[in-house]
């Protein structure tokens, strides 16, 4: 999983019927220190992760597996709010 | 999902016959500020979005998961069409 | 899907079973401009591209989802030929 | 896979049911003299990998094959612990 | 696919229990003539590929599609030895 902070949200009316009602979030990638980094995705959350959060990403079909998003064209998710890491 | 702009369209006459009918355009990533990136990715346009519009596009078997792209040789779709972003 | 040109071809005798008759091209990334690009993949052909065509490339399982390529392993097919592009 | 060292674990207690009991670990790329690249990833663990081991870590939806982690909102999983490389 | 050289190999005692049995080669990337780049991944062989063979490696769910692999923990397949190159 990629391990990202939330910066922000995405409003977007127009969008496949199956994503209605889902809440994308704005995940730019954070390195070990939560630094910022240039790249960010769009992930549906799953979770409730709020702005400023660090959260786990999983992409691609993985991205699939949760209630919300079975079946549906979203190839990222917040799966998980990360609480603190440790790092020898 | 990836952020970008509707940037053109391509024309392809010569397909995979399961890709008859499909739109294709070309989306350019976007940073935050909709400013265009180097990269782009040609996607399958399953909500109607034009040229100039900023998107949402889902890669890989996501990209799979709309009625128009179910089973096709596609590994882009344009998911949503963005109205605005909220970053903190 | 990827925009590419087909640049050349690979000869393989020994591959998987799966993989017999199937026809691999080196298809080069280009830009809008069709400028070719340092990155390449090795695609199967289901359309019947000749060198210096421009197409499109799907990957991933996308990249199965063609009568040729089903349930094979291969991650990269060119599922069109580029006519022409639109860009605004 | 991707060659990798683990250099720490992830905590997270808010996270999709499925991932509950799930051991998460930091992965580091290195090169193959073992050396630390920039990039990591966090990967579940179903080896019983410890901090400082040299591991392989599968990606994608094949990160979802293992008896932990199938059908899950996993993209990464640790599937074997290195002894050692042979490189020509 | 992903061309490349087989430049090693990977020991590995300590693994998911579907991956007993199976060679782990290591894969550098090549350009068109052969020389090595600097990313490499770590590929189950399915095709008998020996250190200095150029090969096609097919990479995420696609490295699943062989007899060796089918639904286990792989996401990179030898998939192809390469006897040469047709470059335009």
């Amino acid at each position: 999983m990629l391990l990202g902070k939330v910066i922000g949200t995405v409003w977007a009316t127009r969008k496949d019927d199956q994503m209605v009602g889902m809440k994308l979030q704005i995940v730019r990638e954070v390195d070990l220190d939560y630094r910022e980094q240039k790249r960010f995705v769009v992930a549906v959350d799953s979770v409730g992760a709020g702005v400023g959060e660090i959260v786990l990403v999983a992409q691609g079909s993985s991205a699939r597996q949760t209630d919300l998003t079975r079946n549906k064209p979203v190839d990222a998710v917040i799966a998980a709010i990360v609480d603190k890491l440790d790092v020898a």
